[in-house]
């Protein structure tokens, strides 16, 4: 029982209606590991980092149990850093800078500690990164989980459908559904990107919920109506993190399990956006993230009596 | 047992991006009788139609047992007319030309034969007339549910809030639930439009689903995920008839019914956008209702143990 997590280990700036942070760490691995953390340990990270990624920040990590093998520190150059703004409804954020940095010449290395694990989580990246990553595992995973954005249907498409056909799992948002698949119907959407490869196809709706398709079965969950949404950054890294955790830590990928899995990563996200960062998720507790389930239960519960 | 419907019966001409009608029978009176028939009968109607509107349409009405006492009928003018066009997304639309016609002389009366009735569905409707029927009843229906719309925040707002003050259930869409508020947040808007008078809030999301409010409670609905949204016109009013019809069948009113009720108003609206107008209403059976609510069921069921 083990998981690989591939992605950025990053610095942000981040401005949202309710503040802006100057520098505060992020990356799709670290929110990820953040989450998964919460169902098992360790978490095999694979990432890359400068000279400036902060020690303590390192520390906490590994507390997690989070193992820093496949993480490789550049000396001489800086981590990854992303600044963004977003708007009222936080849905829609503008990109401010990307500076790339260490990121330019990443070059993800499997360690050989890492063989053994059976759940990999394929955070968003080049796509010719994430396949290099598949084809260095020796023992197919049970699980492959890919999570990717528009940026690369945009440049890199054909990279893109190979790494599909190799995935099990693909997470995209309602608009990079439609772009991948040229349809406007969501239902029309998931059947052509599952005829592409992967066998589930996990579309997140940010505020609307999360929607599971897997052959013609599809689940719903909600996300939890919040007072106050403080910021989004990372929340779909963070969904990813807690739905491979509660896989990986109950080692069943059933459809039935994966609708649960949804559920636990929409309760681990609805934390994430409540501060700034992964402030937040740095904090709660087992016993937080049982409470937050049992609200989702309550939100979407119902008996109807069909006579 | 029974139930007034009072709202608008028109004509409407409807363009969506899978074709177009010229002239087809619509009104938000029309949808509710047409869902809420399926539950309970009589309906007892209340609104006005010109020398146009079709015998075989109030004949269709009348054999669901839509009865027609409180509908007046103007010999010497025309029945409401909408006409509007829908965009790919169908969450927006275009009215491309509104006549009143007959409307613009609305004064609604309440039938002594109707004065019975438990269950009051308000359409949407000018405030200052879904007051002038609220105090027409002698006695105080035991639920009474209020549609509105944004435009009637823009030019009668004391008016609505004065009705507000009387109904026990408002239905507004997550826009005019922010625009009556002030707030953006759902939950805090929620909170500020109970404060008004209702004791329930529906907010609509379109395909995005509901949301129910009550005190500190929530509850969500999903839409049911389509392949194809043929015509939105009526979905809304559909809702409405099949919540109110299910309420009203079953005479209870508490927090869990209408969690049920919502499920069943949901489902009656994912067969409305199926075609044209209410043209699919008039072909569902209680089986295909039952089908659709198992759907519903099946798409936000899951399990889960929290050890």
């Amino acid at each position: 029982m083990s998981l690989i997590t591939v992605g950025t280990m990053a610095f942000d700036a981040i401005e949202t209606p309710f503040g802006k942070v100057d520098k505060i760490v992020g990356g799709s691995a670290t929110y990820v590991a953040y989450a998964a953390s919460n169902f098992l340990q360790p978490i095999h990270q694979i990432s890359i980092i400068g000279n400036d990624f902060p020690k303590e920040e390192i520390e906490a990590l590994e507390r997690r149990g989070v193992k820093l093998d496949g993480v490789e520190v550049v000396a001489d150059k800086k981590s990854f850093f992303w600044s963004g703004k977003y708007h009222l409804d936080m849905n829609t954020r503008d990109t401010l800078v990307t500076d790339l940095n260490v990121l330019a010449d990443f070059n993800p290395i499997v360690p050989d500690s890492y063989q053994d694990s059976e759940f990999l989580m394929l955070g968003n990246l080049m796509p010719k990164l994430q396949l290099s990553v598949i084809n260095q595992m020796k023992v197919r995973p049970k699980l492959i989980v890919m999570d990717t954005m528009n940026f690369w249907m945009d440049i890199a498409l054909d990279d893109l459908k190979e790494v599909l056909k190799k995935v099990d799992v693909l997470l995209v948002n309602d608009g990079e559904a439609r772009q991948l698949s040229g349809e406007f119907s969501l239902v029309k959407a998931a059947r052509k990107i599952m005829e592409m490869g992967p066998q589930f196809l996990i579309i997140k709706k940010g505020e609307h919920g999360a929607l599971l398709f897997h052959k013609h079965h599809v689940f719903f969950a909600p996300a939890l109506p919040l007072e106050e949404v403080f910021d989004p950054t990372g929340a779909g890294d963070t969904f990813a993190g807690g739905f491979i955790g509660h896989l990986a830590k109950t080692k069943d990928i059933s459809f039935e399990n994966m609708k649960t899995a949804i559920i636990v990563g929409s309760a681990l996200a609805s934390f994430c956006v409540e501060k700034f960062g992964p402030e937040r998720m740095k904090e709660i507790t087992k016993e937080d993230i049982d409470e937050r389930i049992r609200e989702f239960v309550q939100l979407v519960n119902f008996d109807i009596d069909l006579v």
